[in-house]
């Protein structure tokens, strides 16, 4: 039946993925794990179009709007898939006037990248944003941001760092070694570059590139590549009169006193690595920014908190880089015309989480058909596959809530039953004489008992119990059975 | 601070919508009622991406092909944004050799229509579907979605009718009448509109713009505008000499029987009209279609299954049309070049439902907000705000799973602590007294009482309660609180 389509190529556009089976279901495990410590935030969801107006997006991304996708032009508004949720969430702030609030969204976003799928990056990957809109007292919805990351990867069962830095800071030593202001952003995103690239070569590309002095890309270099606690780094600073004496540099201090007193009430402060290295691409950051990545493996622990800052490359994790970014933009909703509104936030790159919960799960995936009860029947030479009793009796497990399916065919054959029942729990058995009597059979199947026995036991008969108590007695085995993921 | 940018339009794309607050909880209440049923039936959920291959739509729609958006050739791949869930359901199948499975989706689609945002016509919208894919014994699927249609509205407490028939059936009786094999699509086209329009309108569009002789059209007339309940239906196609003559009529009609037994097992037949002028503008089905609407008020009641089958225009439904439709489509899966695989689904209709639902809810929307407790401090002359006590408390609360927020101010007013706790039932308080002792005091706030004592009783000193005991002081008084939405 093959028709002219023959031809047609069979795939999901490249960059772009299905979600089925347990792919799917560890993946939602994941969202609502991080939904559920948004919401003990006191988080609000909000969910936008999955398109904008391109001048909505245009502007807010730097180099990177290259990679947004443009719809056609099919008549009516230009339009062109988000690139994020920041820009969307900044759109309807302004567009609503809401002067305060803690969002979160779960949703895909779009980017026009070459593709990287072993590593998790893919065109189309969901994120997942939480963030705190508001006038507010210096540093306590950051505090609570990093307290979010924190929580979240407990949930997960995650050992991260948050690396750490504040744009302030960062800048400041830029202009204190002696960058000038037009070359401070090329200068910053190659400084970037420290946790893939050594020392060596992000200097070369300074210098060489973006035409630095060699002594002013030493002087750089005597600074960011040291890292910290919170308040090692303070104190490291504070010690460099140069540094000490710049006022972006005071004025980020203040915020960092701030965070070192919050982050250690809030139980976060050791999760955090103040790392001066640290840049991030987008040009909208005007306070702490931050990126989170797995904990090395512990034998690299000892290197990490070394007493006194150190200087060196970040050990990257396990090859999918960060796994969670933001930091504060107080300017970006004033870009839309309207009152500035201040904004802090965490965006977590869900697949590359998703990617190493399942390196770790391995062959142990779930089930990906979640079924309780399989019903089914048999009988002799008469037997005429009781379908409408079937029917029937399935009808009567999801009026009790109990997720039930039975063969699609009137005179199923019992080895097909059983086979179409391997990963569910319970069997619900009908036979004529047990039916004339009110009555069925329920056997807990092999999927439902636990390692030992798991081979099937066909001459175990079942429970012989009346329709009446159906539900009830098969609620009470789903409870003893032993279940994968429910 | 505003910026060049100044003049963009700050809107979200027209016909499309953002979703929060209360439309976002109540629409997330149908999309997990929904899924619900889906599961109780053994369906596995499935993500697609939000666009394919240009290929993979073409030849899909008909004459809508037109409403599919495509995405700017930028390079690569000509990719286009998915015009509904059964297509990409479609390729999948057919890309992963699926044989057999019961899939849902709650997912985004996009089509280039009308706005008619009032009517709950978007060109962004959530459909909702659940298909049952594999070779099955005839009219046990089939039975089973119209079951997963009725559960499915029971469970959104919504009275509704499923507007049936059969394509073999129509098809059959539009060559008994005499109409000619290439204009059986168009004609059933202009039968599709009579839920809108009145059969003289109908008559005009088939005689005067499609060419069909009056004497054709009245006898489609005669045909088309009968309904009842499957039974009553089956005995008037048998009963006329011609139709019951024909193949395709017989082969639908031997359907029909299977599904008069299995509904009547499966509790669905009262909610069956088998309506003869239901037609679906689709190319792609080849069994039975049908389209969910609401029932029509109670004093209308009478005239819908009056004892023998009527005649004439079906009451529409609320202004919103139908509220989920399908069918059987045995010969899309093939269009891919592989195996057939046999189809039948529903999708619903979850903006139109969620329309409704609004309406039905008025001013009782529940709280956007989901907060348990609000942690705040209140002291004399030498208050210093208690930040970090307000932090540490939060922090206590949120590892005990409780959902809390806190002013992030230093110094915040007692007012404008209360304020901001305004639909939040629980507030702790700190007092650098009660601190000193270990204790902190919690109060039920206006939120958190029942209509009468709404107000708040500022008397209240709220009980006293050692910061050990907290958590599972305020988890006792949040089951006892009125609490909205939780």
């Amino acid at each position: 039946m093959a028709s002219k389509d023959a031809k047609i190529s069979l795939k999901a556009v490249k960059g772009t993925r299905d979600w089925s089976g347990s792919d799917l279901l560890l993946r939602d495990h994941v969202f609502e794990t991080i939904s559920n410590v948004f919401k003990l935030h006191g988080g609000t969801p909000l969910d936008t179009p999955v398109f904008e107006l391109r001048e909505i997006l245009s502007g807010k991304y730097g180099e990177d709007s290259k990679l947004i996708y443009n719809l056609e032009d099919q008549g009516g508004e230009l339009c062109a898939l988000r690139y994020d949720l920041t820009v969307p969430f900044a759109r309807w702030l302004a567009m609503n006037n809401v002067q305060q609030i803690k969002r979160y969204q779960i949703a895909k976003v779009y980017r026009r990248d070459q593709p990287a799928i072993a590593r998790g990056r893919m065109r189309e990957f969901y994120q997942c944003d939480f963030d705190i809109a508001g006038q507010y007292d210096p540093m306590i919805p950051d505090a609570e941001i990093l307290r979010v990351i924190s929580e979240t990867f407990d949930a997960l069962d995650q050992e991260i760092i948050i690396k750490l830095n504040h744009r302030k800071i960062l800048d400041g030593l830029f202009a204190v070694a002696g960058v000038s202001a037009d070359k401070i952003r090329p200068i910053s995103s190659a400084v970037d570059k420290l946790d893939k690239e050594p020392w060596e070569t992000v200097k070369k590309e300074m210098v060489e590139q973006k035409g630095l002095p060699e002594e002013v890309a030493d002087k750089i270099g005597q600074y960011v590549l040291n890292k910290g606690t919170v308040d090692e780094m303070i104190k490291f600073i504070r010690s460099d009169e140069g540094l000490a004496a710049n006022d972006e540099i005071k004025a980020g201090l203040a915020d960092m006193d701030l965070l070192s007193a919050y982050s250690k009430e809030l139980n976060t402060f050791d999760k955090i690595s103040f790392d001066l290295s640290l840049a991030r691409g987008l040009d909208y950051y005007t306070g702490v920014i931050f990126e989170v990545v797995q904990k090395p493996s512990s034998k690299k622990e000892e290197s990490r908190y070394p007493g006194k800052p150190t200087k060196g490359k970040e050990e990257t994790s396990a090859g999918v880089g960060s796994i969670a970014a933001g930091g504060r933009y107080d300017n970006l909703v004033g870009m839309y015309g309207k009152k500035q509104i201040p904004c802090v936030g965490i965006s977590f790159g869900v697949d590359r989480i998703f990617t190493i919960l399942k390196a770790r799960q391995g062959d142990k995936a779930g089930r990906s058909r979640q079924v309780d009860v399989y019903v089914m029947a048999f009988g002799g030479k008469e037997f005429d596959g009781l379908l409408l009793q079937r029917m029937s009796v399935a009808r009567q497990l999801w009026e009790g809530g109990i997720r039930a399916e039975y063969s699609a065919k009137v005179k199923p054959r019992l080895p097909q039953q059983f086979k179409a029942a391997d990963d569910v729990p319970l069997a619900v058995i009908l036979g004529q004489d047990e039916l004339a009597d009110n009555k069925v059979r329920i056997k807990v199947l092999g999927a439902g008992k636990g390692g030992e026995e798991k081979k099937e036991d066909e001459k175990d008969q079942g429970l012989l119990v009346s329709r009446d108590n159906l539900v009830e007695e098969v609620k009470k085995l789903l409870q003893t059975t032993s279940l994968p993921i429910r």
